[in-house]
């Protein structure tokens, strides 16, 4: 039974959590290092980390997407960012970064990512990056939103990308418009021989839906990272993550047995800082992390220590706060592997996930999704 | 059943919560933003947005009156602030503002606040102001407390005060004194043929009190804003804003079956510092927002960024800080509809409420007073 | 029944609350602040506030004693302080507040009062405090350690004391030890003409057992003031003065129906740093409040603006931060009644409680102990 | 029954506390310090602090243990630290405060662990660090890893060791490994004539498998000091820190059970910073507190203030912040027994747990163990 409270006369609410509210407790044996995995797979992918990337341009472009392909990883290019935009993006990139060393205006930074993202979508530019991620033989994946997805999608499967994901702020099975013909994205998912994951969701009934088009893989979360994003200060929507990703993963579950054996996989894309906060997403049923702000400090990132989501463009309603990475820049191969010399979880994203497993005694994160998690008193 | 615990030993205390403590939760089909209603209507009048100015002089002069009411809001003028008792404002806000920049007394603005009110009321001065407001076509509304109420409302009628807010910082129905006769709400709003918008109440009992004396609104809070006022540490006193507008919405509920069909309007006034507040407040039940702070950062503000409450220039009790707006400042129409480049929900801020109807899927403002809600873990 | 949570395997622990964890909610017609009494009465004594000063140096003079006499309150001269131990308490101040300016040496000003401290009690210099305040023709009160208040007693008697408090950190009414004869309260208190008030007390159980030695009051607390004092640090025991106030107050209403009719008063001291905290501790059953770092504000004050409470002289285990009071100074009338212009219940202490019965309808201290209160959700 | 919470759909996480999150709470006659005593055995060793080091290098030197030892503690060094690596420590704490010094590189301290625990364990350097402990006629202790515990025990036990301490950042008595053979807990204590200390465990039943391999004392708890370590940022894991301490009392009282007898020691390793702590931890069933960081204001400390954990120098993973001592720095007597000037608990330590006993009526530490708690509301 669900833990609600009656927050005003006649009226529950159900109480919710974040990654933050809870921890992992160890209560097995332990185990060596050396006898865990990481591994993961959607569709015909095999992956040796859980990690995909949150698709924004300040963490990936067609070199460190094929960087974190090679350290076994999946990168996701925004297929409707600066690449697709900007035919010089390092000048755009250049202009960005100064804007945001202007600490006078809070908004300047938002004002030229605004400006960059009103230059048109140019199919060239886009699949010109594609391009190059395929050419160096790992898996290309891209992003769009649903309001493009139809209409770019033919172009980027064209291109070469082998897994689509399909990502607004809030995805639903169905939308409701006036004049304009929404995504209908089970038919859309149906037409296409490429896995599609698809996001991000908030709760089981969305989740539930979204696995009921056909997606591969359902994302939880709008990339809200401590922080960073900052949605609920707009709208006022909140996407707890613990609670959502095991929500999600109920509805996996059910789905699952509804299907008779369709496993649809969930993706934790929000409220991730620290190595710690992976450990505790897969510990809730994810069974891989979109990492965004933590991936800011490697050197391979375009931003140059700067974070910013997709939302932080919007012409309109700009939601995303944007961050600094650490003070220090390491190579995405120590960002994920080590060694660290820095105590807070921000090196080594990996090399931690799989000692956690170790110390609590789990041999793969398939396993790990049944540890035990206490709350803060 | 109520959500009570024993704080000790023989007493009990409800749980009660703030605006903060909750989040919306999106478990619907997504909408387009077009389809989308923030229209509502009190008695005669029709406003396409569930906006209501708090009534400081902070933010509401004739001409920033005027500006809410052509961009579809109703700006409330304080009929007993400086527009009633300074001729000349310009001369008044330009003193507060210089005790403001004096950051070695803190409690400068307030003692000047205080000054410039204890110059008496001068209906020629009002009804001036009133004049503007009424001459530009937009609705008229002003603002007494309950002590001044049958003393200046036939001036400011004749004026051409089309909605009356009788606003203390906590009305009941009665009021027990020795020598002075108080105000019998009842037969004030019975001999009155404007609606009467009455407040601020902080629970149930009160709300329905305020009901059943005819007002056309309930006002639930006391415009309490984060960083702002602080009747808290002045009183003691406290108003939990999520709890006490879903509280007023259950009196709404009641008064409606009572009456066979009378709905009082609920607005909040307390707790909103940005768009996803409002989203919020109205998720909780509130028919409109009675907005202070955030109206701050607008061009049009007399207050020049100055924040502050009526309370505030109380002569012996004050009970509100001084805030500024954000370092920048844009037109009204900017700050309700966008565009914005701010992350933080202070800008856009009824673009951001449309927005958070479509996201959660809900197409006008009484079906979205339905909308789940969590509450932090 | 009790708040009882399960922290461990086979241990419970009650849930407690700070004042800062309470709202007093107004529920009722509102009343005039004329119509309001905030009188107590202790034994013969009627007050005209519920105000007894914390028994410090830092707030507490012969000259300051006076002046809160004929303001209504009650002041408590610290019998085994400054004025007790130094013929010069003018230049001890003085050293004091020097230490005080050391920034560069937290402990400094705690070492001061430990040498200051070091000093015997003469009771020449006590009994010449105590006459002036006497001669002032005001109520004349003095408090003990349960160490010296046999030894002390008498001298302070014939000097004038006219209420005595027997105060130390927590004192019970018995107590074990192996080389010296422990202070039996009870027949203590039997043998002296005049009314006794004890403490500090932190639950039912122990308040209880001082009101059966015969107290006229019992003191709950030991005097911590939020960012003054840190029992909690250096003993790990703690007060949570919401729900020990109560439970003093159950104790009260319990020994009044075993008694037949003998009242004990509930003082509260601690907890308290603002007026909002005043009429939250009489919401919580309260009969009067000992005042502390509040009054440190007042010009009167001998500690300019310094607050420590006695505990900070302990000569090997001081537990007393030293706190700076506001960065203003106003004469004591005004720190108590107003008027004010700071919004954060730092002056008019009373006004505001005054306001506070009369805005939530109550018309004297006895009856506000039932007013509503909600806990943070 | 547990206080377990729904935090999902199908998914519960049990409630757990820090020491933070608890209070003492008084209600027993008071006792005066003198008749208490806070004295322990493990075994055939009794002390007359419940006081073991933390074995890290940065409080424990041979010259550091000896005076822990002789003002009744027990001092344990860590046999895999520098003193076992480095021939001249002197000349390697040297470079470690000077990498502290260097604030631009907040990792460099670390570094330089990291690279002076690069070099390998010398016997000749351990052995003869112990023999300077011996020679001083205190009990002598030293700490192996888990890893290390079976080739480096007989050489330590042949050095002088009277107490072995087995402590990895979580030890359970099983491990499994592919390749290498893993340490058996029971057959190696079996093995050995001298008490084991063993840890650190998290709960119930990772406590009650260490006992049952015949340890005298377990370790709750993985060094965790507020501020200091940051396992939770790192790997997700928590030990909050009275839940485990009271499970683990809960695993000795079945454990005695079970056993017809054996008892065995519980000891906390975390979540303490300062006296209040120390008494809290007892309060929830420790029979003694493994200190560290407060302990780092010891003019005798090797690391001159600064403070880190054995965790700080892993060579991929460090999870240790180095934090530094209190700004003054006083002899290791003063800071357990007083005379304190400072009233934040940083100051005798152990004078303080003395006078929580005797405030709370309590006459020794197994009866204190029994006192009630509170926790915040």
């Amino acid at each position: 039974m669900r833990d609600l409270v009656e927050i005003g006369m006649g009226r529950t609410a159900r109480r919710a959590y974040n990654l933050d509210d809870i921890e992992i407790v160890p209560s097995r044996r332990t185990r060596s290092s050396k006898v865990v995995s990481t591994g993961w797979k959607i569709d015909a992918y095999q992956f040796d980390l859980p990690l995909v990337t949150h698709p924004t341009d300040a963490i990936v472009s067609p070199g460190s997407a094929v960087a974190v392909g090679e350290l076994g990883g999946l990168g996701v290019l925004n297929a409707e960012g600066l690449w697709a935009r900007q035919p010089n993006v390092e000048d755009a990139m250049f202009r960005i970064v100064q804007a945001a060393e202007d600490t006078d205006d809070p908004t300047a930074l938002v004002r030229v990512l605004q400006e960059m993202h009103a230059a048109p979508i140019r199919i060239d530019l886009i699949s010109e990056a594609i391009r190059q991620v395929r050419e160096a033989g790992v898996t290309v994946a891209a992003r769009v939103s649903p309001q493009h997805a139809a209409e770019l999608t033919p172009d980027l499967l064209a291109a070469g990308v082998e897994i689509l994901v399909v990502q607004g702020t809030i995805v639903s099975a169905e939308h409701v418009a006036r004049d304009e013909a929404p995504l209908d994205l089970k038919d859309f998912i149906g037409g296409l021989d490429v896995p599609v994951i698809a996001g991000g969701v908030g709760d089981y009934r969305t989740a539930m839906h979204l696995m009921r088009t056909g997606a591969a893989g359902v994302i939880v979360g709008h990339g809200y990272s401590p922080g960073v994003t900052s949605t609920d200060r707009v709208l006022g929507i909140g996407v707890p993550m613990a609670t959502a990703i095991i929500d999600a993963a109920a509805a996996r579950r059910d789905y699952l047995d509804e299907t008779g054996g369709r496993y649809v996989h969930v993706l934790a894309d929000g409220g991730i800082s620290c190595s710690g906060d992976i450990a505790k997403a897969v510990a809730c049923g994810a069974d891989a992390v979109m990492l965004g702000a933590p991936l800011a400090a490697a050197t391979e990132a375009p931003g140059q220590g700067l974070y910013w989501t997709s939302a932080a463009a919007h012409p309109s309603l700009p939601r995303s706060r944007v961050a600094a990475g650490p003070d220090y820049a390491v190579d995405l191969k120590t960002l994920l592997f080590g060694p660290s010399s820095d105590a807070e979880g921000a090196v080594n994203l990996f090399g931690a996930l799989r000692r956690a497993l170790a110390k609590t005694g789990y041999s793969d994160l398939k396993e790990f999704q049944k540890v035990g998690l206490t709350v803060r008193g």
